[in-house]
This record gives structure tokens, C-alpha cells and sequence, in this order.
């Protein structure tokens, strides 16, 4: 898929298409897709269990729209073990679930004909099972080129932003006002409650249980709608960027690849 | 929830609560979900990748709205191994990792005090890993409750509908009607190829590839919007009737249960 | 191995035949087996422990003496995760140690040869863990034909049969006859206990323990010896006739496959 | 069991039991079983697959007429992982597939009120996966006893029988023997090849293909009934005295434990 | 073991411990231990294969010196997936195979009485299977602490000296100079060769083999004695700091926890 | 490497060397490695936790000071599952992870081009696991081959020294003396305290806990200085002759094999 292609208006959903669709783009040229990543987890008196979800849904789908990269289904329940039942309606998959999920699915996308995997998560304690399926994919495959960003790290301001009230972050100022830019209906700001974080300097990785008893981390009452619209055009135009490098982008050390 | 609770009138999501909603609702006698499990597999030259889970999620979104039961965020890739490489687009999860993801999430459905788990499948070769899950959550949580429903088994009528013109059906006339019912924007009819069900009577459980080239089993091209609309309220209504039984369903032998 | 060979007198096993001998066979043309799966769990204070297994060693060593298809030894320890300590004698694998046993030996006998493998199943929760275990070996076996038969699903008289006085029957009437009819010896009809299938419309799949006291659904009762004989020829009959087509059945769509 | 009782005339098999008689039996004292294990793969020229099955129930079955001993399901696949596809015929589990198979039926044994296991071994590859079984049940089950004999080491005579003609035996004089006298019609003696142990001194543990081209480590055409018969003897009556010992057996330091 | 005890002046080797010491050592207070984790893998033509593991033992001996905090044998092999074939040496586990030995080890440090596990790390790719267990510990066991430093993470001084001359640093002047400090006899800088951070800016998480032909990422020519010696020191000095913190560390809320 | 090349003077360690310098000692023809394997497991209050280990490590060591075969970094936590809480310090893997640990290192020894692994194992338990992991590597890489020997196997008089005062020694007089002699500072002789083996004839494989109370199964107070160096020189040499026949080994069988 040439840089040149004029940017799809809308998100390219990898099951909206049917397989003579897939086929035509991967016969053109691509072989690149977007993996969002979620939770469901609590996230405090005032937003939904599904944010990480949505938050990883808005900015991949965005820059679908922008690249024609297609997005694969969501992976709607991630690694939430560091929550308990002290709130209701966390879902955990156990870290190994996790990375076993994302390399059965990257042995098709290698059937396929996918040659490059962006995955894009949104949530914290995705990210070492996250890796751990990247080091394998790579190794089972070896023509396979897997990329792993969590939002917070797609640019620096966007790095500042979600750690802004909080190293620990959850359910915070960022996170809060993404919500209410993409979903307005499902914040319940009147709820929010501030917590500073207590954790920041700790030596041990507590549970958040052992850090708040709201499920808050962070200043959530900061949030305003106008930067919630600039985070999440922030992180589409950072991964707009990150994709446009990645369709063309040759490994350091330029060897022949099996394809 | 008592029965006489009135109808929520849009569906509830598991995902789209917070902590505090969902809490609420489990102190006042929630003690039901449903899980949505899909596919992404192809379809047939004529419907998207994602029609199991669509069709999954059109039922119990459906019947979320009438009843108030929440659904739990869809599965949306399951086990697809019958499919191959011939196709692109399809992913699976081994039938292992499908039956770890459900009781991971079982798990933390019994830490959240949901005891009643009601899994509506839209994906044929769901059922075996499914199933596995479901022996071990009543193995493992003596007083968790499993049902296991796809959609074709949901009525007899229903079921009739489903197997009309093929009995190993695949992308066929009543699936075909269903998009067309919900998603009308992503079925294309005129590429739609008919293939008789060749495999009806084998002796051996043959892969896709082995009894379709086209990855269509069934006569997709008689399908209809407006048959597609009773299948869909048909579904609906009967899970409607199924939840109101599941809500206050006690064991045929009636002994008293740890909660 | 032709059609036309005369059918042996005595079952072929597996374990009976010296290598050579198997080596003939194959060498010869038989490329087919029957697996026998049971279960080792309490079937009411009438029937034995082993009486899947044994139902299972029962119909497949009368097929495969009509018709030289040789039987593995059979996997006798099953998975049993619905019954309980409540009636001690159940032995149970988990699900996935159930299908892992058969996708071991699946990849033996694909190295000795083997390309058609018929699964005969006694027992019902052992349809799921197999099922998962045919999906994995077609997968990994591109030539391997795999077909799952239950015994009440080889014909539909013997479907009625079974399910006559219950639908969720356990050593109800028609496991009884069989047993009557080949290890009489091993019944004490005297204390066969009648229980009605209480859980037949219900939602949820219960664990056995909440649907009989005595471990007996159906009406054990009622089983005469002339009917357990008339079930065993009607199993045997049909499996026959299965294998016959087995034997050289083509896939629906014939593509050249690797040997 | 009081050592007292009359000796069984035919063995007890556990699944030739039902509950209600097993539940007598424990109720009456019983807590150890036997579990035969054997393993289907290639003896040479002149025995059957199944020879280290046989062999293992023909000795544990001895034992249990005399003693009352109950015997279960013998576990009929091992870990012939040794053998390659040179030879069809071979079936086998990995050794985590064994170990676990074992576990999960101790598990059960456990729930029935069993305490004391004693495997009955019949292959020299299955020892190691069985070991490790043995050591994840003794520790998961605290109170549950686990003893683990191959059938060579039931006592120095025996020992010294079956490695009379090689160290690294196989198919050779003694199983011979063993199968001559009790399955008679499944030996071809005629057929039989006999080949020095050469890999007695071997520094590495090969594959049974890098050390035998028939199959048979050992000079099987030395075999006779009379010393078969012996063998078996011997062997049942080291087991019954090892069982003897078992049933009372109190460990070397005598803590309390919980039942 | 109060933070007043005089400093011991040889590291505490858990393994140069008997039973009754370490016992003493848990009845005075001890609670706290450090795990090396280390790797076996290229690390250029001039250092050697076990620089990772050698880095992690001279900090953690170091910090054990001043504190009289244990150290477990260290993990010698890690997970270096990312490296190849192209240079002998590597040993690699899988991800899910570290985290699996750490958990186990957890197990049985819990078991001990220890409630407070500082892991202490030498390998970039180590660290998301270390955090993959880090998440399963604590949530298994509510009571336990784990933390997960590695070295280049003990301050920003260090970060910033690992991460001069590469982002992606392999062999590169830090670890070369740590080496050349610690044990100069395994240095041969004549052999060293530099090779610039090609991959520092790239979208992908390419292979070792992607990224360096020689196996150096970074200036390993730059390094020398002095600059080693401070990054050891400073390393044992931020551990140290971090270890008197860790000692007494509460959880940011402070609730009841079972021992 | 010939048998006529000089003797190291220093063991040949594989972690100290750099990958070049291993690479020049594979194309030179080096093809075999040892593996020590140990534990750290409670040894009576007068040995340390590491006994195992240490005395793996003396023993390997030794040989390849002699003989130039490399050693790799130990395991020095096995599988101690028959150990329990009752004494602090014991760590243990399960017995498939020890196993899965052995085999992910075969894979990378096999890429390395190493084709003759010899493990030698310090600690009684951890035999079955090895051995386990022996039979998938000699099946997953048709041309590597394995040999496993613990310590007290190497001879015929080794194995008499080892088991003179115990048959389920433990910490006692032979491993005491070898403590002695090679790591005296570690020996606290003073508190060693004697005990019988109790267990010697046990049917049943107790855990450690059901058999002393002290941790000692032996009389340790007899252990001498030069017994233990009698012992270590009678290991040492034992395997160097040991490894010198592996090097030049071939099969009994002698078959083309694949490099």
C-alpha cells in the first residue's frame, strides 16, 4: 500500500471486510495491521470498566481512517491481576492467556499474508505479556515485524499528559478526560474522587488494592473536554506517524527475508 | 433482579458500567451475564470476517435490552481451525487458549458475585472449546452455574432456519439474511456464489477447505432482509425466554450451595 | 484394504499385532483405526464403574470383526469433570489432558501410516475434549481424516433408544440393557433406583450431583436383556456400515493431499 | 482391609465395581489401589504391541486375586518416546502428558478416600514421567502415599531374570517368556531375531532405532513357557508381599495427618 | 532485621546457608531477599557470554555486602529470544518458562517465610517475563512483595550511563567498562568493535540479528577501568538505598495483611 | 576436539567465553557440553542450602580443567518437591519446569551446533525431570544425543561410597566429606546429627519430612577431610574417562544421522 494512497475516510475494520476484500488490499501491498489492546477493569467512581478498550479503540480506529491500515477485533479483556475483588467487574486474563492469545492470532495474520503488527494497548499491566508474545512471534517467525506501543508512549507530550497528576496513573486526569471526548455519556464526572499518588517513589509493585480505595489514582477532576480532544488527536496523529514509518520501514541491518 | 423489574430499553454493557453502577446492581440480586462469543473467519466472498461475532452481539444486545442482563465485552476471535490459509482474514485461537480465556474470565466473574454465566455462540467450532470451560468452571466453582447456547440451538424453528439449505452451513442463506438484517452496509449480495452441501452425510469432520472452494456451504443467494429480521427477532425473543428461566433456575436436585 | 476382503472373525486390536503384522496391513492398504473412548464413573448402585469403556470396547470389537478395521487399546479414564465425590469410583482427566492423550497418539499413528482415525466415544462429556482434539489434528495433520462418533449418535433408532426415558439419561434404561447384554455379570438389577429426568429443559448444564441423589437419570428399571442385545447388533450394525464408507470416503471437495 | 481377610479368588477391578460396592469396600478399610501401567509399541518381530500392557496387568491382576487389592484402568499409552516410526505401531504420550494423565486420576483417587497408590510399571521409559507424578502428588496431596515399582525391580531374581541377555532389554528373553506363558497365541517365536545388547556400555541413552534394526534388544529365541511362568510367579508374589507391607505401612517418622 | 544491624562484610549467600541460619536469620526479622536474574548470549567478539548474570551477581553481592540482605542463586539463564544461530553461545528460555521458574521459586520463598522479593535484573528481554511473574505472585500470594529493578533502572545516573552511546545498547561502552571493573581477565577490547544505535529510532522491535552483525550495539572502545568501577559503585550504592527502603516499605493504604 | 589436544589447565566455562571464542572451539570440533544440575535444598543443620549445586559444579569443573569440554551455567534449583516448609531455605521448580527449562536450553545448544549434551545431576529428585526432558530432546532433534548421570552413578565405587550409611541418603557422610573437601568454610560439623535411614525398605516414597526430622538421613559425624577428597578425585576422574568415551561415541546402530 503505497504512501501516495489518498487516506481512507473511515476506519478499515479487519472484520468488516470480506476475504476477496482482504485479499484485493493484500495483493496491493499491504501487509500491515493494528492490534488495539483493552481491559476491563475498574477505573474509579466516574468512568466505564471498558476505557482502556475505548481509549485504545478511538485513537487505532482514527488513524485507520487517516492510513487505511486495518484494524484487527480488540482484545477486550487484558491483564488486570493487579486489581481484585474489592471492586466489582474487573476481567483478568492470567499473563500467559494473554501472550498465548496474541501468538495464536499472529500465526494466522502470518497466513495471511501480514508481515507487520502494530499492537497498540491501553492498559499498564498489558504491556509485559504484550512483549513477552512480541519475543515470540519474532522468533517463530521470522520474517514477522511486531511493534508494541502503549498510547502513553506514542510521543513525549503524550507522555506528559497521562502522568501529569500521577506516575501510577489510573482513572486520572488523562484518562478521565479522553473518556469524556470520545464518550461523553459514560463519564460520571459529579463521582469522580481525587487521589494523589500515594506509590510513586515505592520500591514494590503493590496492587492497586494496597494503592487507592477508590480505584482512583490521580486528580480526575482536572479533566476538561477540550484536552481529551487534544489527547486523542494527539495520539492519532503520533500514530499516524508511527505508521507511515512502519509500511516502508527496513530493518537496521538490511538481510534477505524469507516471505 | 426481580422479573418484574421493567425492561431496560437499550442493552446493558458490562463494559460501559463503572465499578459503583455494576456493584449497585449485583446488591439489588444481579447475578446473571452473558458472554458474546464470535469469530473472525471468512465468510464466503460476499459477507465480512466478523459475522459470528456481529451475529452474536445483535442477539444479545437484543435481549439485553429487554431483560436488563448485562453482556459481558464479545470474544471476537475464536476457534477457527478448520479454516486455512486459503482464505486470508481468518484468525483462531487454539481450542486450549479459547477454553483458558473463558476461565480466566469465569474466574473473576465469581469474584465480581456473578453466579450464573449464559454463553451465546455464533461460531460453529466454539462449541467443543466452550464446552471444556464449561466442565471445569462447575468442576472448579461449585456454585457457578454455566449454560452454553449457539444461536441455531436457541429454538427449534430457529434451528430449522439455520439448516435449511445445509447442514455443515457456512455463509449461507440464513447467516447471509442476518447481516443483511443488522449490517446491510457490509453484505454484497452480488458476489454471493451458492455450493450444495457436499458433506452432509461424510463419515470424517473435513476442514472448510476440503468442502468449499468458495467458502460458502448453503444457498446464500435466496436470502432475504425480511427473513433475516425474524431470524434475528426470533433469536432474540427466545433468549429473552431462556434468560427469564436462568435468572431463577434452581438445580433439579436442590441442595443448599456455598455462595 | 478392499471392500471386498473377507471380514475377520475376531477383532483386530492394535496391541494383539506384532509390528510386522501391522506393517503388512498397512503395506497392504489399511490406512484406518478406531479409537475406543470410555470413562471410569459411578453409574447408579446397578451398573459398573466402567460401563462407558466397556459399551465402547463392546461395539468396536464387534465392528472391527466384521470388518478387519483393527481397535486401539482404549483410553478407559475419560473426562468425568460432572460427577463428584459424592458416589466414590469417578476417575476424571481434565478436558485438556483428555484431548492432549489424543493428540499424542494421533501423531503416532500418523507416523505408522494411519490417515483415517474413528473416534467411537461412550461418554458424554467426553464429546467436547475430543472434539477439541479433532480440530487440532486435522489442523496439524493437513492429510489426516478424523471422524467423532458418540454411540447414541450412530443411527437414530439407537439416538431414540438411548434417550428414551431421559435426555440427560446416566445408567438409565438403555445403558442398562447394554450391560445386561454383555456383561450381565456385572449388573445388580435388583438395586437399580428409577429417578425422572428432572433436568431436562434446564438452562444450565449441571454438575451430576444436582440432578440425581442416587447418580441414576432415566429408568434403569425397565431394561431387559432383549434389548440390550438388540442395541449392541443396532451400535455394531451402524458403526459397520460407517466404517465401510470411512474407508474410502474422498473429501466433498477432492484436492490432492500430501501422504 | 484387615491382612486377615480371605484372599480374593478372581482380581478386583476397580471398574468392574460399582459405587455402592466400592463405597463398602472403603468403608470397610480400603485405601490402596494398584494402577498397571504399560505402553503400546513395537517388540520385535514376534510379540505384540501391547506386550508391556500385558505383562503389567497380568502381574497386578495375579496380585489382586490374592490380596483384594482393587485394580484400576491400566493406563495403556506410555512414553515410548525412544521408538521412532522405523517400526509402525508405536503409540505414545509425552511425559508431560503421562505425568498429568496420572495426577489428575490421583486427584480423584484422593476424592474417592484413597490414600495409598501404588503404580505397577511395565516399560522402562514410562519410570521418569511416573516419578514425576508421584512427586507432584505427594506434594499437592499431603496425606496420600504413592509407591512406583517397574515390574524388573519387584526383586533382585526378577531383576536379574529380565536382564539376563542385556541390559538395556527389549523384547527380549524374559518378556519373551512372559508373554508365552500367559498369551501364548500372541508370540511368534519362529519370527523371533535375536541381537547382543550393544549399547550396554553407551555413555548417551539413544533411541531404540540407533540400537536395534529388528526391534529386540536381547535373545528372545532363548525363551521358554516353564521360565515365563516362573517370571509371572515371581513377579505376583513380590507384588502381593510388597502390597502386604503397603496396606500397614506407617511412614518412618510417624506424624499425624490430616485424612 | 532492623536497619541498625552493623552491615555484614561478605554477601549472604542463600545458598552458603544451612537451614537453622537461614531460620535464624527468618526469627530475627529477615524477610527480604534479592534474585539475580542474569543470561547466557553474545555479547560482542570481546565480552563474555555471561556478562548479564556476571553484572547482576557483582551489584547484588555488593549490596548484599553492605546490608546483610540475602541473594538467591542467580537465574543464569534467561530469555534472549531476540538473539539467533548467527552466534553460538546463547541459551535461551521461553518467556512463559522464566516467569514459570520464578513463580515456582516464589512458592517456595513464601513457604520460607520471606514476604518481600527484590528481583534484581542484568537483561533487557528478561523483563517482561520477570513482570509477567511479579503480577501472578502477588496476586497468588496477598501477602508477598515483589519488586523489579534492573540495573540500568537503579537511578537516572546509571540509566543515562547505560544508554550514552545506544538505546538500544548491546556490549556497548557501560557494560563493557562494568566487565573491564569487575572481571578484566573476560575483556578483550582489542577485539572490540564499534557499531552506532542504527535500530534507536525504529517502529519495530527488530531481532539482535537485525540490528548488529557483530553483536555490538553501542562504543564499547570508549570504555574504561575507572568508569566501570563508578558504575558498579554506583549501581551497589542505589541498591543498597533501595534495599533499606524496601525493608520497611508499607503499602501506599495501609490494611490488615495476613502473614 | 581430539583426544590428543592438551588438557586445560582452568575449567572451560561457557558463560566466560565470548562468542568467537567458542565459534573458533566448534570449528575445531567440539561438539559436547556438560550440564551440572543441583538444587539448593534444606542439608541438616551442618551443610549448606547449595550443597547440591556446589558439589555438580566441583565435579564438572574438575573434568573440563581436564579434558577442555566446556561447562554450562548450572540449574541450581531443582526439583525438591519431596522437601517441605518445615525447614526454610529449600527452593524447588515443579518437575515440568525443570524439564521445559532443560529442553528450551537443548533448542539453543542444538542452534549453537552442539550435538552431545551430558548432564550430571547432584540431587536425587531431579533425576526423573532430567530424564523426561532427555527423552523429548532425543526425539525432537534426531541427531543430538544425551546422557544423564548423577554424581553417585559415575562408579560402581562411587555409588558404594554414597549410599554406605544410607540408602535414601541424605546430607550424609558421603556428602558431608564432600562438602569438607572442597568448601570447608561451609561445613559446620559440630552440628551435624546423625540418623538411620528409616525408610530404606518403605514401599512407599515418602517426603522428606515423613522421614527425618533433622533433614539428615545418614551418620554425617563420620565424614572425614580425606574421604571427601577421595571422593571428588574418584568423580572426577570417573567422568573425565567418562566424557572422553562420549566424545568419540557413535551409536550402537550406526546410521547416517543429519548435522
Amino acid at each position: 500500500m503505497p504512501l501516495s494512497e489518498p487516506a481512507a475516510e473511515t476506519p478499515v475494520l479487519w472484520d468488516s471486510l470480506s476475504w476477496p476484500e482482504l485479499a484485493a488490499l493484500i495483493e496491493g501491498g499491504l501487509d500491515t495491521v493494528m492490534l488495539p489492546v483493552g481491559a476491563t477493569e475498574q477505573h474509579g467512581p466516574h468512568l466505564p470498566l471498558g476505557m482502556d478498550t475505548l481509549a485504545a479503540l478511538a485513537v487505532t480506529h482514527g488513524a485507520s481512517a487517516r492510513t487505511g491500515i486495518p484494524v484487527l477485533p480488540p482484545i477486550s479483556v487484558g491483564c488486570s491481576l493487579g486489581h481484585t475483588a474489592r471492586w466489582p467487574g474487573t476481567l483478568s486474563l492470567r499473563p500467559g492467556t494473554l501472550a498465548r492469545v496474541v501468538t495464536d492470532i499472529a500465526e494466522w495474520l502470518h497466513e495471511s499474508g501480514i508481515r507487520r503488527l502494530v499492537m497498540i494497548n491501553g492498559h499498564v499491566t498489558n504491556h509485559a505479556p504484550l512483549r513477552c508474545a512480541l519475543e515470540e512471534i519474532r522468533h517463530d517467525f521470522r520474517d514477522m515485524r511486531v511493534a508494541l506501543r502503549s498510547l502513553w508512549d506514542l510521543s513525549p507530550d503524550i507522555h506528559a499528559a497521562y502522568h501529569d497528576d500521577a506516575v501510577n496513573f489510573h482513572a486520572n486526569r488523562a484518562e478521565t478526560a479522553l473518556v469524556m471526548a470520545v464518550r461523553p455519556d459514560l463519564v460520571r464526572l459529579d463521582l469522580a474522587t481525587d487521589q494523589p499518588d500515594r506509590g510513586r517513589d515505592a520500591v514494590f509493585s503493590y496492587r492497586v488494592d494496597q494503592e487507592t480505595a477508590s480505584g482512583v489514582v490521580g486528580i480526575p477532576t482536572l479533566a476538561t473536554v477540550p484536552e481529551g480532544e487534544a489527547l486523542v488527536e494527539g495520539c492519532i496523529t503520533a500514530l499516524v506517524d508511527l505508521l507511515d514509518r512502519a509500511r516502508l520501514e527496513r530493518p537496521p541491518i538490511d538481510m534477505e527475508e524469507p516471505r
